[in-house]
């Protein structure tokens, strides 16, 4: 593990490459209205989550309404070696969405159809375009559920080219574990199929966890099989408050190493949780806090309730307050995905520029306690959220993005941060993926040889390198 | 999904590439005696657990003692484009060992350490050679394990490699979920890691996974991170008769279904009872038989074992017998892995022609019970076992390999298996791979542009076809 040597900046490189007014037309007549090159289509296409800014948006957005639609596209830019960049529901916190090398964008939001529920086998298979919370609604009835949850209602698509996580991961796992199957456009236009809905197979490379997490730079994803889960008999949620950081992270490793099956522990700092109770009306103590939720067996949660709440009391966790009804729990889960739009709203006009380092949970009060104490040094305002129980923390540096001085800081804090869990042999993002920001730390991460051999693989599926060119690595 | 069109055999295509001596006098001067080109070793390693003969062996056999002997030994093959065949104990049920191009055996058995154990993190980190029992073996002090158990005692890389489970892999996961990170010698001879010990990771292609089931075709794994487990605070198996075959399996997808955490769920038909009695002098009931096994709390464990009751007795299950003392458990759970055994010692001579099909657990009893009937009505011996809490089972037809009808009926058997495994959403291999004898299977399960797609990306990473030559797919 090399140290990366320079400092990264907000600015992304831009090499647009030239879009032939031939590809728009045939695009035209090939979609009608359904292919827009208006203004405002193309910025709101343009742009994501991220702290990135100043990126000419593409040249044109497609709203692709089956995998005829997208293969169609992308056959078409192939053909003008044209990028291609997908669009779910735009909220990469990576800059994933830009475009930097200019092309088009291929919308899937329309393909949001869920195309079938096997209840009795626990999956399901969806269109790229159905968000989580849709999801949801549309399995409730089965006695189902699809736990990843990343803070944004994200597409399952856009969750899955990122390899996205939430607060559940630490009983679920993350679309890694969760996604079955795939249907996927290659580069070329064609349409490829990858897994089944069997739980398990040894049949031949694993295709599925290579497009999972690959930021649609191998292809765009039409239809994903997913693992989809019993609602637990019993669901119980606490919330409990610890003298310090300390505490509550050391309660966390605890709990993780004897092996309790607590499907979410998340740490909210005391300065979030101001944030959260301005942000939502709430009346949280303003001290660090664990949000906990049990799923199991009545006699499960209860056992596991138990065996935490006499972890916590030994690192001096105090004020239990459990919430065992839907709306009580909904109320305090609110406020744990309210957690970024109330940072954003405490200091108007700010963009956050969030860490995502996860580490081996040995290593999690090392290295969240020395960067919460570098970052109180800058006095930059931050929110501190984290899905401790896997080792993955968010700091939300909160930034005037036109401050330069605000920006460095933020970077330089990201920038120690990520070597300093690179150091305790963790990785530079948990959840939110390399996009634009963190190429540099993926190199210093897995060394040069492991970054050469995506790259092979990327020039070898597409040569043209038109799938969402200058995300993960430059080529 | 088409259906394979020819038959397959088990005469494996042989196109043996030339060993220039120039080869052997490199690797002999590098490697002295852990060279060898005895025949008697050479012999040893040019086979395997399946039922393939009549390959020539490799032409040599490095014994490497470290990643730089790896790495020399396909540098230099590398240098005369010669196969180079990664082996471990020899256990493959696919064929993987054999030199079916010609090449080079480089056996990694010696690489046997145990490299780090992290405890707190529940992870460990291994050399490939380490077998899974040793593994257990050096980490029980910790009171951790390592839970995936193929029948055989394999080697770490060889598990990996083929992506192996077992019967643990309905609670704990594949090789697939375990494997965290590697260090791989590359078709070049370059070293590469991969992954990180953290949980999660978002950091670009997921090279892991890629590499986790390649069957030894894109390099050579020389360390390996697995995901560690503590011991159960309390275990308890159960044995259940049924009246039937149908009554075990609707039990078993019942169990899956309600999401009770089971550990193991273990079909064996009243046939292969008789044999695993005969072989290890028991006296289990030679009716269809569920082998259970819960971990967790004594509470939990105890709660799923009552609704696992409940549910077996609904579908006519009777004699549950329980054992709690690991004594009692282990002569339960020494039968169902004495079962390959046992089975092959039922017919002097023979070999036993694993199927290895897995369908979305909804579909079991449709694709177990049809096949049964074809297997009965042709008289061919077999056992029967099954993950099928993971829809995962693996007839043994037991054939007399130098007879061509015997031959033939497994193989047609084995056909009509995977075809319908393949209709009803499943897959051809649920944990054995590829290898030689399943390529026609692979392509009708997943479609000619996934099998490109594999064959692409082995062209990019190995362009002389060196790695595992023949295995997954032809080039």
């Amino acid at each position: 593990m090399n140290a990366p040597t320079s400092h990264q900046h907000l600015a992304p490189t831009i090499a647009q490459r030239e879009v032939p007014p031939a590809l728009i037309a045939e695009l035209q007549t090939r979609f009608g209205t359904n292919c827009s090159t208006a203004q405002v289509i193309r910025e709101q296409h343009g742009r994501d989550e991220s702290a990135f800014t100043h990126v000419p948006p593409p040249a044109a957005v497609v709203f692709a309404e089956s995998t005829q639609d997208v293969s169609d596209a992308v056959r078409l830019a192939a053909q003008y070696k044209v990028p291609v960049i997908p669009f779910g529901v735009g909220s990469s916190l990576e800059g994933h969405l830009l475009a930097v090398q200019g092309g088009i964008s291929v919308d899937v939001s329309r393909m949001n159809k869920v195309l079938s529920i096997n209840a009795e086998d626990l999956t399901v298979t969806v269109q790229p375009g159905v968000t989580r919370k849709q999801l949801n609604e549309e399995i409730k009835s089965t006695g189902l559920f699809f736990p990843i949850d990343p803070g944004a209602d994200a597409s399952i698509g856009g969750m899955s080219a990122t390899r996205a996580s939430g607060t559940n991961a630490v009983r679920y796992g993350t679309m890694r574990e969760n996604v079955l199957a795939l249907e996927v456009v290659t580069a070329s236009g064609e349409v490829i199929r990858t897994g089944t809905r069997a739980k398990k197979s040894a049949a031949g490379y694993d295709l599925t966890r290579l497009l999972v997490g690959s930021e649609g730079t191998l292809g765009v994803m039409t239809e994903i099989s997913l693992r989809i889960y019993p609602l637990p008999e019993a669901v119980s949620a606490a919330v409990c408050s610890f003298p310090s950081i300390e505490a509550a992270v050391h309660t966390t490793i605890a709990i993780i190493q004897m092996g309790v099956p607590i499907a979410r522990v998340e740490l909210l700092d005391g300065n979030t949780i101001r944030m959260v109770n301005n942000y939502a009306k709430l009346r949280l103590a303003e001290t660090p806090m664990l949000l906990m939720e049990f799923h199991g067996s009545p006699a499960g949660v209860k056992e596991q309730a138990e065996t935490v709440q006499e972890i916590a009391t030994e690192f001096g966790g105090q004020s239990f307050e459990w919430a065992t009804t839907p709306e009580e729990r909904t109320r305090l889960w609110t406020a744990r995905h309210n957690a970024y739009f109330a940072a954003i709203q405490s200091k108007p006009g700010c963009r956050a520029i969030s860490t995502d380092t996860c580490v081996p949970i040995s290593k999690l009060a090392d290295c969240l306690l020395d960067s919460i104490v570098e970052a109180d040094a800058t006095g930059i305002p931050y929110f501190l959220v984290g899905h401790v129980g896997d080792g993955n923390f968010h700091f939300g540096y909160l930034i005037d993005p036109s401050n330069a001085h605000e920006c460095e800081t933020a970077e330089t804090l990201n920038h120690k941060l990520v070597n300093r869990a690179l150091r305790l042999g963790g990785t530079c993002t948990g959840e939110h993926g390399i996009g634009l920001h963190k190429m540099d730390f993926l190199r210093a991460e897995t060394g040069e040889g492991a970054v050469d051999m995506m790259r092979t693989i990327k020039r070898a599926l597409d040569p043209h390198n038109i799938m969402n060119p200058g995300k993960i690595f430059s080529l």
